[in-house]
């Protein structure tokens, strides 16, 4: 099951075209990952902090279905769709929440290399893997 | 020859990571656009109101090779790689000016629809698609 | 009483000092006055849309008491401190939720003009005004 | 004199009201700042990794007086205004590029204290602090 996530938009994300900038679904997948880790019980914080352990983006990718607007209800669901041993894949849906029910904005993936703070890197601690892996 | 436009990397364009956050450098190739149209002669913002032809995103994609970091300056090469009656592909490389010469920060393609301000699909004004496609 | 808002210091938002970028504090300052607007039983977005009144700001200020970090709950309390025909202004206190309690971020005050699309002055909404005036 | 930058104003810069969203002018002085530090020799950077001088703001104000939009050239002349010890006070003037002129956008202040990176306060080094003085 996905984690879900759920967001407001913030006028500052529009753009003069009247619906959100294309750049800021990609800071919504940054969200549902953070909420990805926390509802495994984990806190991206310490595994920066305590675990040197960060998560650069080594690609990413978005497909744009409908055009998010002002204020919309956005619903942020996000898995890990890969896992290797310097390499995390994670797959999102983003929903609109309408009175009808969800309407699909985007579909995104992020790839991200496991790196300690120098750029090197380094595998993800054991028991980030074991916990991500039980989710496959 | 793809366009070349320039910046220098704004503190807010960091992240505690010490590195650009991964989503500004779509906006990057958003500023890569604007100038291959300049270049071309035509001015996007007259494309947009005088022409009410707009380009919102449909995909969108960046591979990155190295971080790129506050103050650098980069280059933006950005050039236009495939072209459909309602559809535009543009292809970017993005580098960092060095001493010693050029360095692949990443390489992007954003793929457009072009629509009127309704979001309806209409074809690229006659003047636009001719002179692309003499850069093609 | 202040309307209380909730949010999530994003990574997007912090900057290579470790810290949110000072005018990210802006932002979370537009969130509290949509949900001021909301909790007052309104809609800023149907005040812009269906009632054609916009309020663009003319003066902002904050000022920083403590840097906010990443993945702090931040409490946006946002109240108006005056109205006039044309004018509207907000106040607001950025708070950290921390287990002792709540800790001062930053304080700031925005000034607003209400216009119609065309960036021309115009009355706020009587049914607006009387709303906001029992709060004071 | 102040010092002067230029830049171009971004599509992620606007918002839905068609103008750039009001965060984004303190972005600008921030350009502005580090231009005016360019200008005088020295190098934000330098400052940062090898002085170990931070200079995060403990004010921030700013004066809108006409909108500025996409594509806009915009100005940021900046000056230092006060300094002691611990304290550096910068104002700044944004301007927009018209073929008649310049027209004022907004003004601004802020206020920044100097610390190391672990946000203690010391002294703004000694050749920075000259420099500095000799514009005032």
């Amino acid at each position: 099951m996905p984690t879900r996530s759920t967001l407001r938009v913030r006028y500052a994300e529009t753009d003069q075209m009247g619906v959100v900038y294309y750049a800021n679904y990609f800071v919504w997948c940054e969200i549902g990952r953070v909420e990805y880790f926390r509802q495994l019980g984990y806190d991206y914080k310490q595994m920066e902090f305590a675990d040197d352990c960060h998560l650069p983006v080594v690609e990413a990718n978005c497909r744009y279905r409908s055009p998010a607007r002002y204020d919309d209800e956005v619903i942020v669901e996000t898995r890990v769709t890969a896992m290797r041993s310097h390499l995390l894949k994670f797959g999102y849906r983003l929903l609109r929440k309408t009175p009808e029910g969800e309407q699909v904005l985007a579909e995104a993936e992020t790839t991200h290399v496991t790196v300690d703070k120098n750029m090197q890197t380094r595998k993800l601690p054991q028991r980030y893997a074991e916990a991500i892996r039980a989710t496959l």
